[in-house]
Order: C-alpha cells, then structure tokens, then sequence
C-alpha cells in the first residue's frame, strides 16, 4: 500500500521554484484583484499539495505540510497569503470557509451514526473534561500565577476568562484528517474523539457566546448559557431526524435524474443550506454543514456523493488548512525582538496547559474501554475553532497583540504536536 | 440512451417549494454576509439544476434551464441573487469566475489542436465576417437610422460605435455546452465553431480596449491595436509551446505522488495561474484557463485530469450561467412602463441584427466544406462576453440604463435563441 518510489526529484522542484520564485512580482505588480487572488489560491494549492506529499514521504499526516505551506506563504515569510483586512483576504476567506464546511460535510458522510450512539456516553463524559480542566488551567494561570505578560488588554479576570476559553476548543476537521490520514476511522479510539470533537464543538459555541456576553459587557444568565446550549443540540437532532424523512426519497428521485453534475451540485447546495440555516438559529456554519453529511449518509447513495464531493472537498480544503497556517506569525520568535523571551515562555507553558488538560480527558470515561493515551491525544489539536475564539477575542478588544499571539502560537503547536503524536501513539498501539 | 422515465414528480416539487417559499424570509432577516452568500449560492445551485432537468426532458440543453433559473431568481422576480453592488455580489462574482475559468479548462482539455488546426484557415474567415458584419450593421443602425432611442448617454457616434462593438462577441462557454450537451463536440461544425468563438474572444478583446480608450477619451492607435492583438495570440502560442515542453514531464511526476487529491488541486491551480498570467499580461482570464486546458490535453493523464475536474466545473459552471440569467430585468417589459414599446422595438431590431450577421459568417469559408447554417447558429449567442462589454459600457457612463437594457435584452435573447435553433438544425442535419 505505502510503497515509497525511488526517483529524481527534478520537475517537482522545477515546479515548485517557479510559483515561489515569482511572488515579489505578483505581489507588487498586478493590476485586477481577481487575477491577484487567482494566482494567491494557485500558490496556495501547490505549496499544499507539494509539503502535504513531502509530510506523508517523511511518515506524516499531509495536513502538517499543508500547514507548514501556509506558515511559509504566510505574512512573516514570502507574503503570499493577504493578511486579513487586505480585500481580497476576505474572498479568501470565503473560499477557505467553503472549504472547511465541504470538510466537516465530508466527515459528516463518513460518520456512521450507529456505530457512534455506541460510544455516545464516554465521547459525551471524555468532552466534558476535556473542556473543564484546560479552562480552569488556564483561567489559574492567567489570573493567579506570575507570568511576564499580564497588564496589557482588557481587565485582568475576563483575559484569564477568554485564555481559558480558547483552550477548551477541539479541531474535529484536523483530527479527523489526521485519522483519515493514517486509515484509522474505523477503530472505537476514532469514534470516540470525533464524537468528543463534536459534543467540543458545541461547548465551544456556548462559551463563546458567553465570553462573547462579557467582552460586549453584558452580564451571564443562566438562560442565555442554556438557550445556546439547546439550540445547537436541538438544530442537530431536529435535522438529522426531519432529514431522515424527507432526504432519502429526494435523493432517490434526484439520482434518477439525466442532468450532468446533478448529484454534486445538490448535495453542495445542501450542504450550504445546512450550514447556513444553523448559523442562522445561532449554531456554527460547521454543525449544519456535519449535519447535512450525516443525513446522506442515511440514504443508500452515500458512496455515491461521496465520490463526487471527494475532488471538491480534495480541492478547497487545503485553502483551509493553508490559510489557518499562514496566521502564524513567525516574527514574534525573533529572538532580537524585545520580550520575545516572555512571549516564548507563556506560549510554553500555555501549551503544556493546553496539551495536559486535554490528555486527561482520555482518562474521562473509566468504565469504557478504549486506549486512554490515544483519545486524550486526539482531543489536543486546537485549529480552526481555537482561531476562531482567538479571532473574536483579539476583534472584541479584550486580547492585545501579544496576548493574541501568544494564544495564536499555543494554537499552532498543538495543531502540530497532535498529528505526530497520533502517529507515534498509533504506531505503539499496533505492536 | 434518453429513455424518458414516467413517474410522479411529488418529491422534487418538495425541494423546489422547499428552497422558493423561504426566500423573503432569507433575504430580509441574515445577520451575516457568508450565511447569506452559501443560502444564494444553494439557491443557485437547486434551481439551476432542476430547471436544467426540465429543459432536457423538454429535449433543450440544460444550459437554457440555468438561464431561466437565474432569470427567476434575479433581481426583478425573486430578487434571491444579489443585484451589482451589494457586498455578497462582489463573492458571487468570484465564484461565477470561478466557474467560468472552470468551463473554459474543460473546453480546452476537450479540444484536440491537431484536429482544431485542419479547419484553422476556415474558423479564422468565419470569426472575421462575424465581427465585421455585425459591426457594421449594428454601427449603422445605431448611428444612422431613425429609432426611438438615440439621444440619451454619451455622444451618439460613440454610442454607435460601442453598440456595434458588443454585436462582435461570440459565447465559446454557451455554444461549448450547448454542443457537449447534444453530444457534437466531435463534428467538424463543432470545431469551426468553437475555433471561431476562440478567434472572436481574442478580436473581442482588441475592440474593447479600443472601445474602452475612446470611452476614457483616449485617441484609438493602430499601434495600440496591433499590440492588445499580438499579446492575445502570443499568449496562446506562447503558453502552449512552452507548456507542452515542461508540463507533461511535471505530470507525469504528480501522478506518481500519494497525497489526495493532487491531480484536481494541481491541474485547476494551473488552470487559475495561467489565467490569472493572462490577465496581467493584458489578455482575459478566460484565454489562460483555455491555454491550460490545451496543454494538459497534450499530457497523456488528460482522461484522469477531466475525470477528476468534471464534478467541480459542475458545481461552479451553473453560478456563472445563473448569475448570467439573474442580469436579466424582466420589468423593462412591463407594458404599462411608458416607453417600454419603444425599447422592445429597438431591442427586436438590434437582435435581428444580432442573428443575421453571425449567420452570414457562416458562409464566410467558401472553400471549406461544413454546413453553413449550423455554424452561422453557432456563432450566434453573446452570452458572457457581451456581458462583459456591456458592464465597460455602463460603467464608463457611455450607454444610458435604457441602451444598457436594451443591449442586455438582445444578449439574452441571442443566448435563449441559438441553443433551440442549434438543436433544431442538428435535428434537420441528422435526417
């Protein structure tokens, strides 16, 4: 299966020099923000593309090359990828959210319900701790131990309040890619942390809604925190079950049909509608977007869609996984950089908070059996949910610059460190 | 192979009514843009399908029922699709690029130049007479005759000048699907035609930028012209000669890679480099993406590369005609409008004009042996290139809103006809 071929590596570098050569040209001198952006998304592709083949010869999920291609096209190196406020980072944008929803649309068609009620109650107990003891880590650290960055943004408790915040996200899209990746979906360890990152994903809505409530100088209500609560649960539940009635004979009569490409626009288009009926309600674009894949994959032409939206997903994920890498900003570990020292060390120990609390909610299910190591690894990967509270924090005003980067470097390591880590604990698993 | 298959059509109504009656309520009561964007563009996508499914059962090509559909959903029915200027437009616009550079790649990757090159001297006659005849009539027409809209805008010769000038198009992207749609791709018409439509988008782009310097108030040069001319044709020879020495080495080495999707990521981020290098070189977008679908036809992967970017020109090529269809006003036919007979009369004639000159281009090679009408027909619809010279016209302050619509009205109107005629002529050649 995973023959390594021998070969010259020529034209691939060839191919690669010329789309990296270029960028100072296109950079300054293009004219139309269109061929701007067209030329940005086929840079982003390539590198994707390229680093992901180089990542899986070394043995490693190629969605860390993805990330690393990002990195590099990012803003602290080549400068590729727009910075958000440029205009055309905005259509990126929306090419890079089209991308993560085809993701989770895809996660959603590979997820057998079924299988995964079987492991509904340790994925829901494995999420719960797995959200509590990496918020009340990192709440302590912010707010009561010394640390050399703590007077900068907002008051005091509500940055401790928003860093433990981010720290209770779970990257379903990057963990389910890494065990794509590695082949691994099948297995009870994979249920249970895509159903863990599913019931995080939710969580995580609450408290950002909370958080959000406090940043606008609102106050808590037990309502609020509920109501949040319901709605994404109740848009979940009441999709898939209404869907189950009504999708299978649509699709029945729609694969009927003669027209070219009738199955991969429709099932797109659901897929959009989802997204866009739950952010709607008050959910996230990327439950209704899971929620449409596991519908389909109640009808019995799943195989069917799945093959069709493959290319699709295959295709704008990456701009995804390139754009979250190309937020990192490498010039804070410059080490001539006044405070880069401090910066490096709260990033440090903000990730070994992030890392620890999220292994021990492998140990949160002690009556199902399953290896504890590998769920609390898989629940460490912080990607795009994390960038999204880091997002809203730094735009509400609450974090600074430095705090804001230093939640943003946390983000990144865990996102790196959960892949390889997966890697080595699945290698162990298998001996 | 088109067996008509009978059976009630209840759940299909379901999803049509399904995605028609909340669209008040979707487009009044958004909080954000993307939810918005991704319920426009499912919309897009269900109804372009469905009505595409209707067209064919009713034995039109399918790209008649997008059309139709993005009349339905534009601004002067539904109103579901974004009018220019409102800020999803701007991301609707990229997508419908998108689609169209998709379209076009898959045009090119469909185009044998080996075949294409027998009836070259034959498509370059064609493409000649089909600019100057239309040009000439509709200049006259406009400047000279006696019709009830002449005053309004800019100066009346320039007005005429750039009337005539947006006769001169030739919708490759129409009259491609058009013939892939009744299967005729591999029959010498199609050829001529689409070498033609290819020739005429190049001679297309000379007059809009010579139309363009005159709305700017510049003085037309021969040198000028000569030189927006040479960069179009130096582009494709240019990009084909050099492309065909490096590329088929490069694919051959992507086809070896593991990573997914490499081939629909790699192959489509070309497609978008060249046409973004055409753009900026001073040629259209869409002679870049054609320039890449030519070169990778020389590949021997061309089947793997059209296989896996068939479904995602699928998805995006139906926003680009739908977004087409959704420029259409249908109130400027409102009988109780006052003038609206005025502007149905003018309309009518510069249609007539319209189909009568690219109709004689078909017996512009007397020497070579085709059936005249069928590439006459051809020839005949404007769709988005007339487009795309209409909006420089009305941007520039040159064409009044009632001449704008009025172009509008007879680049609709070539673009529903030429389909159905098409089809009939093809019926009549088959006998």
């Amino acid at each position: 299966m995973s023959r390594r071929r021998a070969g010259r590596p020529g034209p691939l570098w060839m191919l690669a020099l010329l789309l990296i050569v270029p960028t100072p040209l296109w950079a300054a001198g293009s004219d139309g923000e269109l061929p701007h952006l067209l030329l940005t998304v086929a840079a982003m592709l390539v590198a994707g593309k390229l680093l992901g083949e180089g990542a899986e010869r070394l043995g490693l999920p190629s969605v860390l090359g993805e990330l690393v291609a990002g990195v590099l096209l990012g803003a602290s190196v080549l400068g590729v990828v727009p910075a958000p406020g440029e205009s055309s980072a905005e259509m990126l944008r929306v090419l890079a959210e089209l991308g993560v929803i085809l993701l989770l649309f895809e996660v959603g068609l590979e997820t057998d319900l079924r299988e995964m009620s079987k492991v509904g109650g340790a994925a829901l107990a494995v999420a719960c701790v797995g959200v509590v003891v990496p918020f009340a880590l990192g709440y302590f650290y912010w707010a009561w131990l010394p640390h050399p960055v703590t007077s900068d943004g907002g008051d005091l408790q509500t940055v401790a309040i928003f860093v433990g915040a981010t720290l209770t996200a779970t990257s379903v899209g990057i963990t389910a890619r890494v065990l794509g990746d590695l082949g691994r979906m099948d297995t009870p360890e994979a249920r249970i942390i895509l159903g863990a990152a599913v019931i995080d994903d939710i969580i995580g809505l609450v408290i950002l809604s909370v958080v959000s409530g406090i940043a606008a100088g609102g106050t808590v209500s037990v309502a609020g925190v509920g109501t949040t609560f319901a709605v994404a649960i109740g848009f979940l539940v009441a999709a898939v079950m209404l869907g189950n009635l009504v999708i299978p004979r649509v699709a029945d009569r729609l694969l009927r049909m003669r027209v070219r490409g009738m199955v991969v626009a429709v099932s797109i288009a659901f897929a959009l509608a989802l997204a866009a009926l739950a952010a709607q309600v008050g959910s996230a674009l990327i439950i209704g977007a899971f929620a449409a894949g596991l519908i389909l994959r109640g009808t019995r032409h799943h195989q069917t869609v799945e093959h069709q939206v493959q290319p699709v997903a295959a295709l704008l994920a990456p701009i995804f996984f390139v754009n979250v890498g190309a937020a990192a900003d490498l010039r804070l570990l410059d080490p001539t950089r006044p405070g880069a020292g401090g910066i490096l060390l709260v990033a440090g120990a903000l990730t070994l908070i992030a890392i620890g609390g999220k292994l021990v909610a492998g140990w949160g299910a002690p009556w199902a059996r399953f290896d504890r190591l590998t769920v609390g690894t898989g629940m460490v990967p912080r990607g795009e949910v994390g960038l999204i509270f880091a997002d809203v924090g730094r735009k509400a005003g609450l974090l600074s610059d430095t705090t804001f980067s230093i939640v943003l470097l946390m983000v990144m390591a865990t996102t790196f460190i959960a892949p390889v880590a997966l890697k080595l604990i699945f290698a162990r698993v298998r001996r």
